[in-house]
């Protein structure tokens, strides 16, 4: 039943149409979708028209669509995204009040550092990371964190895979990677300077719940800036958030 | 394709599984999901199958399910609510450190006010609200101004509709509404006191977009404080974030 001819779920298709949408993608055509999705046209039309009966999509006057509020909210109400996120805000803004740069938040999904919040100090630097976006896990020091605890197995698995340079810093030799995660491991923290902006140095702890640790607390500091403030506000502010997750459990 | 012996598309039956998520219960087995959502339980495990392989849903070790950071990525990345928010935070983060209460920022959404952001002074009084959580349109603060501010059709329908009485002080009468609703349009803000809690008040204002009223940013008082500061602070927020979106345009 929910499966087509093709083979795919309807599951899956309706994934394929949601995920043609992003930052700099916000309203499409069912056409465009359908081509962008790689769906028969029909099929498109079909998927984007139920989506929009569902309140999952918003048609607008021009008969374009974009992501529905009622996605949003469905997505949201019972996340553990929302309940971690809700958690670190109080203590993001006050490392926002010491640091006054970028502070994020980010959690390991499919292998990549998924950002969950992003504050940011009118006067703050460089910062390529977007609430909902991701970056490499070994590049971001949100994602050096994230892999250092990961499972064995899946820090493995990143370190047989070719590690791709985002800038002339970023840490591509597998053996120096390793080094550097059994050091994140023992300290507690990194600081990777340049390994995404050659402008900007990130540093980043981890944030453990149930002793397991859960995401990444980081700033985005102006490249030569001393990263002693930003590693005590982020320690102090893990501790924070530990201590709410673990109130709440 | 989409549609089931039971004429419900399969879109209408993965809202049906999605809602039955909520802040208070996040995590479930496929059998409560079938039961909440009235799907036959072999239905209701295809559909949580699909889910969780397209990333939408995520088990854990007890064969639970819960929401899926995925489905938190897919629903955020191109969204108006998440570009909205990102333009309002660092005002309600100003309106917080001017009124140290709670800060929130609702839209219009199928009749009520959806919260799509909160932000909370540590030491403030009882709130109502959560992020993802709605409102009744002629009960909270929110609500007023975006009802005050919606379509005369959507007015309408609400004022010929029954209005529940949230506390004492809700208006529930339909002409001593739409005289409020008239004064909130004429004032550029309301103060509910009472409305949805005995103990508070709420304060909100209209933030437009393109001319047209796009959300309410409120901020709940305990009862009886003056609420002069919370609408000057309201304004002056409403009117940066107006300038946010308006460069974004």
């Amino acid at each position: 039943m929910a499966n087509s001819g093709s083979g795919d779920s309807m599951t899956v298709r309706i994934v394929r149409v949601l995920e043609t949408f992003s930052a700099d993608r916000t309203v499409q055509t069912a056409a465009q979708i359908g081509r962008r999705a790689g769906l028969a046209s029909s099929t498109a039309h079909r998927i984007v028209d139920d989506l929009v009966d569902a309140g999952l999509l918003e048609r607008d006057d021009e008969h374009r669509v974009r992501l529905g509020l009622r996605l949003w909210e469905l997505a949201l109400r019972g996340s553990r995204a929302l309940r971690l996120r809700q958690a670190a805000l109080p203590h993001m803004e006050l490392v926002q009040t010491r640091v006054r740069e970028h502070t994020q938040l980010a959690v390991l999904e499919q292998e990549e550092a998924l950002f969950l919040e992003r504050l940011s100090h009118p006067e703050a630097g460089a910062n390529i990371t977007r609430v909902a976006g991701r970056l490499p896990l070994h590049a971001s020091s949100s994602g050096l964190v994230l892999l250092a605890f990961a499972s064995h197995e899946l820090r493995e698995r990143v370190l047989a895979a070719p590690l791709r340079r985002l800038a002339p810093e970023t840490v591509t030799d597998a053996a120096a990677l390793r080094r550097l995660l059994a050091e994140v491991r023992r300290s507690g923290y990194v600081v990777a300077a340049g390994s995404i902006e050659q402008v900007s140095t990130g540093v980043a702890v981890p944030i453990r719940d149930a002793g397991e640790v859960v995401a990444a607390l980081s700033v985005v500091l102006p490249r030569g800036a001393d990263p002693e403030v930003a590693i005590a506000a982020l320690r102090s502010a893990a501790r924070g958030i530990e201590a709410v997750l673990a109130s709440g459990r």
